[in-house]
Parts: C-alpha cells; structure tokens; sequence
C-alpha cells in the first residue's frame, strides 16, 4: 500500500527536501503541495532541480482535499503553524517540522516564542520527534512535533550521557556551528553570498537561541532536575550540515562507551571509535548522525562531536522516519540514500 | 538476481561515487573494492561519508578473485589503465571510467595522450560510452569506454544539432565551466581550497583540452566531414557540474525543437522550453542532464546551455547506466535520485 | 590639499568600497555619507569591516551642505541616479558609479534601461568613466559617468583590436564569468547563499544585459560602423571579479602585440605574456586588470582574457582614478594597493 | 630613510603576505625573496597576483647578502627555521613567522614539537611576539619569535581578564574556528577544495594543538601560577580569519570593561560595545583585531568572541608591526589598511 502524503509549505528548503526523499521513497506518493505565495505555480518553476518529477502544482491549502489524504507534513514558518493545523480534520496524522508543537510547558513556549500558544489542546496531544528516544509514542501519535535540528544535534551528543549521570550536569557547553540552509529562504543581508561566504559569526549567543528551550525540556525530564546547557550557535559558509562540538565533565572512556551501548542498534546514530571525531561532510543529503568522543589534555573532561545534515536527518529525513512510524512502514524506508561527497 | 560488482580504482572520486550510487541499486552488490596504495585500508577510512555500508576491504588489483565477478568498473587514472585492463580475464564485462578507450583512431589517441597505445586490440573492441547514442552497442559489448564529462556535456548539446544539419558545422563555441572535482583527487596547489575558492579561470585552453579527441571524433563521424570546435574549460569554485555554454549559428528555434524531439523520450535528458536556461545546481548529484536554447540578438546566432553533474551523468552514473544495460538491467535502476538542492 | 568628499549611497557594495579606498587616499578626506534608509545610524552599525575609521554618521541627501564638498561620488541605483544628480549644485564635480549617464544616445538609454531619460542636459553634459580612453575628456569633465562592471571588461579586451582593425567585427562573442558583489546588496532568493554557492547560471542571455548599450555605442563609435557583439554573463559562487573569455577571429599574435602595445605605459592594465592567461584570484580587492591572449588551434582565432574587480577597476577603483583626474591629483594615488590572494 | 628588507620563505602564504603588505609601506624595501625550490624563479610566477611589483627573483638563502639587510623576515617551515637562522649574521635583526622560537623553555618546545631544539642559545634570545604585551621588549631585540595565529586570537581575548583576575582559572575554554590559510600552502587531500569546502571538522583536539605550548607559557607566567585551558580548533570551508569563542566563567559586565580598558589605547584592537560580537568577515586582509562580550543566560558566565586574519594579525601583519619597532618606525606604518569586504 502507498500513502497519500500533502505537504503544506512546499516551496521551502524543507519542503523541497520532504520532496527530495519522498520521490524515491517506495510507499508515499505526493499527492498536494501547498504554498501560500507561490500558489498556482508547478513545482519547478520554484525548484528547478525538481524538474524531473510528476508533481502536483502548488496550492492554497484551503484547496486541498484532506479526505484522501494519509498523512501531512507540515513545513510551514513558526508562528503562523498552529493556527493552520488547528484548522485541518481531527483525524488526520501530521509531521510538523515548526517550532510550534514541540515545547510542552505553554509558559515555556511564550518565553521563548515571545506569544501565548493559540492551540494549547493540539500542543498537549503532539509528541515529541527525536525519533530515536520517542518511537513508541511517535508510534500511536496522530500529531508529531518535528525537533529543532539544532536540538536535535545536542541531544544526540548528551541524552545518554544525562541518562547514565556520568557527567557533570551543571558544566554542558555545546558549541554548534551550522550551514545556511537552517536559516531558511529567508531574504536577509547576512545570508547573502556576498557576505556570508569566507567568514564565520555567533548569533543568538547568550542563551537566546530558541532551541534551548527544548534541551531545557529534554535534559530536565531525563535528569529529574533542572539542566541548563550553554549553548552558542555559530553561522558557517555551507550550506548543509552542522557539527555540535560538546564540551563534558565526565570520564571521556565512560563516556564514549556509554553513547556506543546506547545506539549500538541505531541503523541512523554511528558511533565512531574512541578518539576519532567526524566531519560534517560526511553525513551532507543523508539521514545519518555520526558522533565521536575525544579525551581532552585535562583529565575528567571530553569532547563529544556529533553531526547530522539539518535539512535530513535535522528536519525532514526525521520528519519521514516519524511518518514511516505512524503509517507502519518500516522505519528506515527511503532514508538510507549514502551522504554525497564530494 | 544480483550482479556481482568490482570497482578498480575505489579511493578516487569516480570510485566513491560508484559505491554511492551502487549502494542504493537494487540489483547489484558491491564484492571487491580495490586500491592500490590504499590496500589494507577500510573504505571508511579512506571516505568516512561511506561508513554506514557494509563494504568489502580495499585490496590489490591482483588479489581479486574475478571468477565470481560479473562486471568490473575501472576508476583508474588515465594511461595506466590499458595495461590493467589487458590483463583481466578476457569474458569480464568491464565499463571504464578513464581515457584509455574512447578514441578510435590510435593516431588521435597518441596525438591528445602523448604516448602510443599498449592495448591496439582492446581499443577497437571498446565501445564509446554515450549512453543515448551507442545503446544498441552497449547492450552487446564487454568492454565500454565511459566519456569525458566535458566531452558528455558538449556532445548533449550538440549531436542532434549535428545530425540534424541545423547550424553551421565550421562555427561551433563550447565555453565550459567546471567544478573542481572533475580533476580528481589530485594534490596540486592549485586545487586547494585556499587556492580555487574566490576565483576563476581557464585551462587548456586554446584547443588544448584532451576531451577535443572525443569531440572531433563523434562530430566528424556524425557530419561525415571533419567537424572542428572551439572548446574552452573553465575551473569554477564549486565541487560539482558542469555548465556547458555552446554558441551556434543557426535558426534558434529549430535548434530548440530539434534538441526537444531528440530528447522526448529520453529519462535523463531534460529540455526546458525554449528561451530558458539551467543552472549547475539543479542537478547536483544526479544523472540529470537539463539543456536550455536561447536565441541571441543577432539573427541566426543560439545559445544552448547544457548542464550536468560531472562525477554522475558526466562519470560514474553514466558508467552505471552502461553497465544496466550490459547485464540487461533497466537503464534507469538505481539512477532515479532527485538532484541535491540547496 | 586635501580633497572634502561626500558619498551617496554609502550603504551598498560599491559605497563601502569607495569608503574602503579613501580611508587610504592621501588626499581626499570623506565629509558626508547618505544612505537614506539608513540615516542616522553609524556606518560602522552598517558596515563592521569599517569600524576602525572616524567616519560621518549617515545622513539624508538633503541634510548635506555641499558648500564645502570638492567632489561627490553618487553611489545610487539605477534610475533614482539622475533626478538626484539633477538637484545637486550645478558647480559640484561628480562622479556618478550609476548606469543613468553612460549612454549618449537617449534612444538607445531608453531601449536598454525601460523608461525615457529624466535629464537629458545632464546626459549630454557627461563624460564616459572609461579612464584609459577618456583621459582628456575626464580632466575637464564635471559629471563623470562611471562604466558597466562587465562593460569595462569587454572594452579593456576589445577596444585597441577593434580601432587597430585586427579582429572581425562581425564574430565577437564575450562569455563573461562575474562575482556575486556586481550584484549589489539585492534581497533575491538566488543571491543567497545556500542558492549560489555550488552552482553556476547564465543570466541576461541572447542578448539582454543592459551593459550591450555601452559596448554598442563605444565599438560602433571607435569602428565607425555598427557593431553588434554576442554577450552572455553568468553568476559565479564568487565575491568578487570578472573574468571576460572574449573569442575574436584575428591572427593571435597580432591581437597579442596590439594589446601589450597599447597597454605599455598604463599602470593598472597588464598584458601577460602571449599564451598565458590570467585568473580572476589575481587581481582582487585592487584596482588592475589582467589580460592575456592564447592562439585557438583553428588557425585565425584568438581568446582574449580580461580579468578585474567589478568592485574596484569596474566601479569604484575606478571612480576614484577618474577623481583624482578631476581634481589635479595623480591618477594612481591611493590606487596602487595590491591585490589580496589568498 | 628606507629599510632593506629579505623574506626568508617568499613562496607561501605568510611570505606571499608580508610582500602584499611592504609594498604598500613607505619606509620598507624589498631587496632580497628567498624560496628554496622556486629559487630562479620570478615572483609573478609563483604568486601572479603581485605581477604589479618590481621585486627581486628568488633566490637561495645563501645565494643572499645579508651585508646591506637591515630585517629579515623569515617565513620557514617549523622545524627547518632554527638551523637557518643560526647561520645567519649574529647582528641581523630578524623576525621568525614559525614556531621555532616561541617556547622559552626548551622541554616544552621538545614536547610540543618532537624533538630537541638546535639552536638553545638563540631561543633564549629571542623575544614573544605579540606587539601588544611585548612593546618594550621588542623594540631592543634582535630576534623576534612571531606567535602562532591561534595562539594570537585566543590571548588577545584572555591575556588582561587573567592579568586582572576576574574570571576562573580552572574552567577556560577556546573553542576556535579558522580559515583554511593558516594551514599554508600544503598539499593534502582534506586541503583541497573539493574535499574542504562544504563542511567543518575539529583538528588536533583533545588538547594536542601545538599552539597549547604558547596559552601554557604565557597564561602561566601572568598568572603566576599554573593554567590549562581547553582548546579545539576546527577548519573551516574559508580562506582567512580566526573567530575564538573563549568561554570563561566570571562577571561579564567586568570582563567587558577589562578588556575595553586594556586596550582602549590600542590602534589594531577594537572592543566592541557589551552584547555585541564580532563576525570574522570583518578584519579579512587587515591587521585588526575586534573583540566582544556577552553574558551567558547563566549567571557568571560569558563568552568573549576575538576575531583576526590568521595571516596578517595572526603572522605577517604581526610580524612588519613587530618590524616597525625594531626599526624605529611608527608601529602602525604600512598597517592601517582596512579590512576587504565583501
């Protein structure tokens, strides 16, 4: 059996990328595409590189026929989400890529989002997408809140590490540096060619940057008190691919042991051998999160270093690998595409 | 079934790639990787982004066990592949990726090569690995020879225009732009990224560039008449593709239908309406080859643009739809990824 | 003396540019800065690299007293330029870096630019900014109007074969390969980042680019006959520079000869020696171009290459020499920088 | 009066550098280039881009007469530097861009660099130098040890909070990002830009960098007792610039006004106002450092973000800073050019 997928937001990195994967995924099939502005116009008159594929044409969502529709992706802007999926049928499953649905606590939400959540009942139903530590609850889920890629990368890199308590949970430095592509189409001076390329920055640096509200939520549930990471985000000339670069108290052997056990059955989460550290080029276009642990010169300290591809396996690779769940296909259905290098 | 596959040749760029695109094709399985200066190593040490595959251990060429394998692709730097492939055993199918093989005329080979050919036998028995234009050929050969990705580009933009007689044979321009990675892995100051990003400029330039044997050969044979271009590389700051821009004398809009009508049929060969033109990025990663035509101001004069992926319309993905139709597999197996965007 | 200047239009590239040049004039002082979205902030709120110069805030044009101006630089976009230059005091030398008073003919200025002329007197009054061929001119000139980026390269390639009648005026074509900077400070999809890193596109094709109007007029008015080139731009993953691969039908050694010849004495322009060819690495963040001829195999046809800054020797490098002609200064000073590489 | 200058190593990066720089410098001549397996060969050969100067062939090193030298700049690989120097006239002022004589005490210099140093006396000579620390000492020593670019960025950052004791000596960690220059002209696969550009990697983590050797003497000697920092690099897909996010435990409103304080008076290091940090795009090509300050969410803690360009504040900019006082001359002469950007 094929699924009927509609994704709401197609003219984005993110939808483009759904699209991307699903084109060569054996048991969905596309059967709507929606895109507010762009509406009217074919799939690749907005993404060329799409060209080869029988899409339908874009749409207003009002336009779409829900009733034959098996599940949604939703890669719409933040903010203007829960508002459209507080409007689509009760009973249909969705993947949604926004920040929207993935805070539980709705004062949580406000202090990071800056406004009151307008669909607190739909925020209370939506689980959690970190696939690998929510799949029995993605499993039964009808509406599934995609992470933060970012987050995603973090939590990678400590989840075990704060499930174990072998280390410090009040000394959690991630230093992540991120490609472009996680800024979105967004028409802004600083991701111009001109002046992102051959140089680096931090943005969001103080503890502002909105993904700490999910490792505030994660690492505080897991640890059964509360965890505040510092955490600085940096923007790098490429377009894919980010590379959280961890900084741990804890016995770097323990520590490499402890998140080798944890996802020694991942088919997504590679460990790599003690001392050796990955590169963020080799996971570019592909579902995979390679993840190393280095001793640092400083005994009782370690370097944790895991990177993933933000539009894959931070956002829509995740989001497929959460839908394969809830449709009862198998997980890794469409998503073991080999990164590309060079 | 499944075709037992070597790749000789593994730790170039044209070897991973075969293993990328191998890696998801359903009807073969990869059996020995050889590596001549990199035997003993794992592959995943010599390409990390490969680590998630179970793949054989780089060996010498002469520690294959060829018996077992049905066909051979050799990655092997130009000029010494000859000698290899001579001493395989003489039923192997084998599709190669170098030089070695494409021309005909062993004075031609010795004039762009600059050394006379060791293999007189094996050269006439190759066929020429264009794909759209030799599969009746391909189906039957054991031994095909793969194009230069320069010479794929050109000869996309030009040999229905040829054939047709639609433009002035003594006038053709190809001005190319090419990414870095069609030099291969070599170590040479001017391929580091320190050197290459930020810039441009041409090479062999001057009807110096080896890839003008192949053109002059299948231009000449197609007219009937000796058929000389101009041709012009030039090395652009990104890793993948090739943007070939052709100049032609000729009416643009039978340039336009002819290369239309040509290409209708074919999955790979995209012809966009007439007055659009490609980008490079639209088919990055991909077999993807997207050719536009555009009528210049001056009556009578056109631009076609052809663009496609030097390591995989323009290599390895080519060398794969070859061997498809050696083994009597679905051209397109394994070849249907969406390009990579952004 | 010491020369007061003012910049309008100090918020763009090629502003900051000519802000970057004269913070290391010896004789020009920067008095006033406009940027009309912009004013009232500091430019070093709007331009960091800047920060370690005591520069004028950012004003309105109208806040300017011009009493005290020796020499304006006009920094403005296209089609805004002339109704602001129109206001400015009638006595005030400028040196206009917009297309709005490069092209004579008022015809031809609204055929290439949409819409009619707003100050015909103006225009006529103007002086063509090409500073090697309108020396004279500019000396006493009081508006000044700097070249197209890409139309500098053409012309420095072309200009002495054309008025030496060594070339064929009817076979001139000029592939054109720019940085990404010669398109300002656009907010457009396909200027970020994650859109042109990677990738290459043509853009103004078959005949379209506005720059046509300037080497219309210059090489009908230097042939005294019309002549009509071939021209096609396209967007490179770069910053900064041009590099033009201009093809003519001539004898290469000659085209070479009468090149170096007329180029002999001028300080900024470089002709290699004949067979070599420049990149456009070389010449970046400084004000010379390099230009280098190589024989075609096709016996009588010749590739010239001219390689520059768009944002120094194609803009404002360029403004400045011109400056320092209109105000008695040597025309190399504060131009002499070297170019930066790696 | 002008001083003759030699560049010892005028075929890499940082003696590419410091030719850019003196040919701007009023009070500098170029008389000698040296360049071992270039030697005979014209500068514009190896490094077109200064095609534009009159500078000496390259020769040998002992191919030099030192008799008419008033500095020689030695920009040699480490390791090879010491025995070169110590063959050179005894009263030649020189300053050393390699790590040959950074380290004062000679087990440290045989820990961090393998093997025993040659030339024990001429180490204890030498001076450390970064300018701003060393003013008093540099202006009377002959030989002057340029400090590694890493080494430079982090102790700007670190060097008056450790003075000044406002932060935590336990708990500093450098966590750096570096263009790909500082890795010089090397010819290694990870170098090259098909295999660079795209992605981010840590090197020599764990507490390997050598540049570990400097923090540790120097952080040490202020504080007057042991300090260890962290300290991980990663390369970065750009050509120039170093951005160290140093995090450090301590009143971040102090660590701002400290650094603001100490180097209110310095002409190339810039802090800016408390929140703000600074991008590396905008110190590209110029001897500027600019620094700044933000507090973390977490009381306490703050992040101190340095950025410099690697080959000229971070070595050849440096180092003619370091010549400029050796000479007599002003200290800023030849330097305040601006950054480049875009």
């Amino acid at each position: 059996m094929t699924a009927n997928i509609a994704i709401l937001g197609a003219s984005g990195y993110t939808g483009a990328e759904l699209v991307r994967l699903i084109a060569g995924h054996p048991k969905m099939r596309i059967t709507a595409l929606s895109a507010d502005r762009k509406a009217g116009m074919a799939m690749a008159d907005v993404f060329p590189f799409l060209r080869h594929l029988g899409l339908p044409q874009l749409v207003k969502i009002d336009e779409i026929d829900f009733s034959g529709i098996d599940l949604c992706f939703c890669a719409l802007p933040h903010g203007t989400t829960q508002a459209v999926i507080a409007k689509l049928p009760r009973n249909l499953k969705i993947v949604d890529l926004s920040a929207d649905f993935r805070l539980r606590d709705l004062a949580e939400y406000e202090k990071w989002y800056g406004a009151p959540h307008a669909a607190a009942d739909l925020q209370s139903e939506a689980v959690y997408g970190l696939t690998e530590f929510y799949r029995t609850e993605i499993v039964a889920a009808r509406l599934v809140a995609g992470t933060g890629c970012n987050a995603a990368a973090g939590q990678f890199a400590l989840r075990p590490l704060i499930s174990a308590g072998v280390i410090d949970l009040d000394q959690i430095l991630i230093d992540l540096k991120a490609g472009v592509s996680g800024a979105g189409r967004s028409l802004k001076e600083n991701l111009l060619h001109a002046e992102l390329s051959g140089g680096t920055h931090a943005y969001s640096a103080g503890g502002k940057h909105r993904h700490l509200g999910e490792f505030d939520q994660e690492f505080t549930k897991i640890a059964g008190r509360p965890v505040l990471v510092q955490f600085t985000p940096h923007l790098l000339p490429m377009n894919r691919g980010i590379l959280a670069s961890v900084y741990v108290n804890g016995d770097p052997a323990l520590v490499h042991q402890t998140l080798s056990h944890a996802y020694a059955a991942e088919p997504f989460l590679k460990v790599l051998p003690f001392g050796a550290l990955p590169s963020s080029r080799d996971i570019a276009g592909s579902n995979f999160c390679h993840i190393g642990v280095i001793a640092d010169r400083i005994r009782g300290r370690a370097l944790v270093v895991a990177v993933l591809d933000n539009l894959t396996k931070g956002s829509s690779g995740q989001a497929i690998q959460n839908a394969n769940l809830m449709l009862g296909i198998d997980e890794t259905t469409g998503l073991m595409l080999a990164p590309i290098f060079p």
